[in-house]
Parts: C-alpha cells; sequence; structure tokens
C-alpha cells in the first residue's frame, strides 16, 4: 500500500506507523483530527512529501467529521482544523502546503456537500500527483547517477517520507530502475534512527544494497573514496538555505572538503519563495529524544539536551537541486524554478 | 574510587563497569585473564590511557596467577599473557605500550619473586604516573581556555578514559579549578554513546555545565557560534595523523570549515613515532553495534552494516596536541615532543 492514503469504507486516513518500522510493519487508521495530529508529531508518518498529503487528508477527515449544516459554519471548522494541524510540526513546509491547497479549492464548492466533495478530491489528487511528481523527479535525478556508483542518503526520503517512490530514494530508485547498478551508504539519522530503521528497511524490501553506518562516520567514509554522490530531501527550501533533518549540514560540508556532488532531491512545493533562512523557526523536539534510544536510557537523567529537528545548509553548499520540473544548479534563481 | 586498580586483598584488578552508565555505577573484579580480556573487548574499561593501566595491571595478574617455579617459565607465562591482552583492541597503542612497559621492567629481576614484585610495582607506577600525567596536560591545556568558553568534546577522554582526572576533560577540569567557567558540549558519541552514558555523567558529577548534542548536530551549532574550542582524546597519534573514536575525522573537517580551534590532549605515550597512518590497522566492531540500541532493534537484522571503531585525522587539521610536556603546534615535529 500507500504510506499514506483515505479509506472509503470508514471514512479515515489509514498510514504504515514508521515509528514500529522495521520490528514491526503496522497499517493504522486516523478516525479523529487528534489521532491525525499525534500521528504526525510523534512521527507515525513524516517526510516532508508525505506531510502534504497528510495535511490534505486532515482536512478531508474534518470535513467528513463536521456536522456543520452550512457553508460558513463548515469553512469555519475547516479552518479551525487547518490551524490545528499545521501547528504539528512548523518547519515543514509541505505540511501547510498540503493544507492549504485544499481550503483553497473550496472556492470552488456551491454548497456544502460541494465543500465536502471537493476537499477530498484535491487531497486523492495531491496524493496522487505525490507520486506522478517523484517519479519525474527519479527521472530527472537518475541522469546524475552512473552505473557502479555509490551514493550516501541520510534520514528517510524516501517512498515512506512521500505517498509513494520517494525523492532521494526515488533517484536511487529511477538509476536502478534504468539498469545502473547503485549501492546505498545510509546515515542512521539520530536521534530517531529514520536511516537504520526506514531507509535501511526501504531498500532492502526492493533488493537495493544498502550499508549502515552511523552519522559521525560520514567523514570517514568520503576520505576513504567509498562515496560517489550525496543525495538528501528537503523539509524547506528558502532562497539563500535548505532545511533538512538535523545532520543535513554537516554532511554538506564534509561533501565540500571532499568535492563530492551534493544534491537535494524535492518537489517544488518544498519551496518557500518568500522565506529566507532567518525567518524560519526550527522546531526544537523533546529532550528525552537524546536521553533514551527507543525506550532505553542512554544519558543521565536530567542532563541538559539541545535538540533541534532541522539545520540550514546555505545554498554554497549544494551542487544542484532535483525537482520534478528538471534539475536546478547554482546560483538557484528560485524565479526559473517557478516557470 | 580510581577507574582502575589493583586490590592487594584479592590479588586481583578492580575496575569501574563502564558499560553499565549512567543507569548503574559498578565496580568489578578480573581474577583471571580472560576476564580482564572480556572486560577491555566489551569496553567495561576503555579510554587509551586506562588501557595503558589495564594492560599493565594485566601482566601483574598474570604473573600473580602464575606457578611457575623458575624466571624462564614465569617470563614464558607473562608473554603469553602479553600477546593475548595486545590483541583484545589492537588499535589503541596504550594497551601494548602499558604492557611493554611492564614486561620490559622485568629485566632488572634476579629471581621468580622480583620479577612478581616488579610487575605489580611497574603497573602501580604507570598508574600513578598517569595520574600525575593527567594533571599536568590539564595544565599546559587550561591555559588556551578563556572565562566563559564553550568547549565542545566527543567520546569520553575524561576521568573514565583514564586512571583518573582526565585529557580532554582533564584540561577542562584544570581550567574550572583555576576559576574559568566552562560550558561543555558533548556529542553522544555512536555508536556506543561513551559521549552521552559517560562525559555526560562524569561532568555532572562535578557539577560542570554540560550540554548534550547528537554528533550529527556538531555543524550546525558550530555554524550558529555556540562553540568557542574543541578538545578530543586520542587513542595513537603517528606522524601523520592522530587515531581517535570513528567521528572526530568530522568534527575535524567541521571545525575547520568554522575556523574554530581543534585540539588533540593524549599523553606522550599515545605518541607512535615509528608509526604512520597507512600501517595503522583500524579496528572492526561487531556489526550488531549499529543494529541494536543497547539490546533494542534500531535497524533490519540483516543489514549490511560498517562500523570501524577509529578513523584517522591528518595532522594538518589540527590546531595543538595538548601533553604533559606542553602544548605541540604545527607542524608537530615529533623530536620535539620525544625531547
Amino acid at each position: 500500500m500507500r504510506t499514506i492514503d483515505w479509506n472509503d469504507a470508514s471514512d479515515s486516513i489509514v498510514m504504515i506507523d514508521q515509528t514500529l518500522l522495521p520490528v514491526e510493519y503496522k497499517v493504522i487508521e486516523c478516525n479523529t483530527l487528534s489521532s491525525l495530529c499525534e500521528a504526525i508529531r510523534s512521527l507515525r508518518i513524516r517526510g516532508a512529501p508525505a506531510l502534504g498529503a497528510a495535511g490534505a487528508f486532515g482536512i478531508a477527515l474534518a470535513a467528513s467529521l463536521s456536522s456543520a449544516g452550512n457553508m460558513d459554519d463548515l469553512m469555519r471548522d475547516l479552518n479551525v482544523a487547518a490551524n490545528t494541524i499545521k501547528a504539528t510540526r512548523p518547519t515543514a513546509v509541505n505540511l501547510a502546503w498540503g493544507v492549504d491547497r485544499v481550503i483553497d479549492a473550496t472556492a470552488d464548492a456551491y454548497d456544502v456537500e460541494g465543500i465536502r466533495d471537493i476537499v477530498l478530491s484535491e487531497a486523492r489528487r495531491i496524493a496522487d500527483e505525490d507520486v506522478a511528481t517523484n517519479k519525474m523527479i527519479g527521472k530527472h535525478g537518475a541522469k546524475l547517477l552512473k552505473d557502479g556508483d555509490t551514493v550516501m542518503t541520510y534520514c528517510n526520503a524516501g517512498r515512506m517520507a512521500c505517498v509513494d517512490w520517494g525523492t532521494a530514494l526515488g533517484v536511487v530508485r529511477s538509476a536502478v530502475g534504468s539498469g545502473k547498478r547503485i549501492n546505498v551508504i545510509a546515515c542512521e539519522t539520530r536521534p530517531l534512527n529514520q536511516g537504520s530503521r526506514i531507509t535501511a528497511w526501504e531498500l532492502m524490501q526492493d533488493k537495493i544494497p544498502v550499508t549502515l553506518i552511523t552519522d559521525s562516520m560520514a567523514g570517514h567514509v568520503m576520505r576513504k573514496g567509498m562515496v560517489d554522490k550525496i543525495i538528501v530531501g528537503a523539509d524547506r527550501i528558502t532562497g539563500d538555505a535548505v532545511f533538512n533533518k538535523i545532520g543535513t549540514y554537516t554532511l554538506s560540508v564534509l561533501a565540500k572538503e571532499h568535492e563530492i556532488p551534493f544534491y537535494i532531491a524535492a518537489p517544488v512545493s518544498t519551496f518557500d519563495f518568500e522565506g529566507w533562512e532567518e525567518t524560519v523557526t526550527i522546531e526544537l523536539r523533546d529532550e528525552d529524544e537524546l536521553r533514551f534510544c527507543r525506550g532505553v536510557q542512554t544519558a543521565p537523567m536530567d542532563v541538559k539536551v539541545y535538540n533541534p529537528a532541522f539545520d540550514a545548509t546555505p545554498m554554497e553548499n549544494i551542487s544542484g537541486i532535483i525537482t520534478e520540473k528538471g534539475v536546478f544548479y547554482p546560483p538557484f534563481l528560485l524565479d526559473e524554478v517557478l516557470m
């Protein structure tokens, strides 16, 4: 199944619970807004494009749950839901993008039932488009990879970060699909291990060779000549920086030092055309994420912790941005991406 | 108590079991060579200087256990023990250094009892000297720190890596002891979390302010101007590189990018004057260290893993080496250190 989808039988959102991977593969249903918000906040669903679909389906869910009898009341309910959903992960621009696109689509509705129909069909369209977008990202990005390349990746910008196929791992999948032999080095991605838990699992499901390392080994393996290219995803791209999982910036510095191409793979919806690095709020997550590793204590209970979810990689550290519209190169004129 | 010591009452080695920290503080006794080797291999005792003492006390233990009635037989037993101990951690030069120094001291013995006396007194001397050496490292290094500095460190080059006081953290302790306010940022140090488990614990015991981050956050916090100096330990220093816990090289590249001084704190016994990077064997550790975090699964069971214990940081990335003989600066002429 897709990472996230709508279940017509129960009027609810279904998703793979990514916090349980790789030990358990479990599909969960969200039939209330609070269960969806909990799933987003606790990363049962995560990854920029998947969050776009989650936001969109969240508005469809709110419409389905609302007992409003007129358009004004229904739109009020949807706008409340929109704000609630957006607040769960403030840095992820796609979440707000998915929510807003569905809200905006209601402008075409003439009555309450029309709003309900439109929000669901628009959410489905966002999900379908995400798959098509990722296939295009894959097609453009695959041209950058040579037969025999080893690609380092970080966190999970794969099928499980999207509705399907993946962005960074979609590029790898498309290259493999066109007959190239690609090896992947997955960084485990502390503190939540999306690399070791999800990326490694996802690639092994597809029989794409993957080697797991700790994040701290990245410099060593680059210095040893074990990495040909680095491809990661993005949560938000402003005019001056790429926001992605904390640790991405470290890899970009290492890539520059070792003259290894450092690519971002992300849909155009990730671009925040009005934003600049200084305007973006970086989400600070629970300190216990560093005091415990999947429930087991790894640090003193009362140690002070700094746990930002994302970092900003300045544009000068990026070799290219792979989008569904093609690959963009420095100086990354955002007007070109918009065209 | 000291991290490692000799117990006269039971003729055995006593040590703090560092694998249980910070959840449990437990002192264990090794009264056989195999229990000592197991303790070294599974990192119940770790850290270059502490391993020097462990190797030295290991020979004292072998002498105590041997039933040899003449000098030849006893020396044969000690040499067998020496090889067994050294093989447990091949990259750590101090382990072999401690073993060899005790073996060499037996040259002064005239009889079997003389050998037994000499090995124990030499091992005790090594332990005492380690504490004195670290205090000297601290004294020299403290001059490099300013009141209010934030020092990033990696792994544990503290009291628990030594017999007492510490190398990198010894510098911090000495600076704090002279009245400077120092904050420490401890990287958790995957895969075995010596930073989050041991460094954070050790500093909190001494009420030195410490903030825990993941290794991957190092670049981000440097870019944000949160780090004034970086001080780490070393497991072996060859003519061209410093071998230390995997991840050290990554920090050195980040330090260079952000123009942050990157210091090594290590006793002269860490220098391998005849060695070069290419001659050093880097220990590859158990792949399960990345598939499990303290017993909990964090990756697919059959994922391929690369798990080197150390990396090499080339001398050009190092701002200074703090030793008991003073601070050495580029171009790091080893003859100067020897003098």
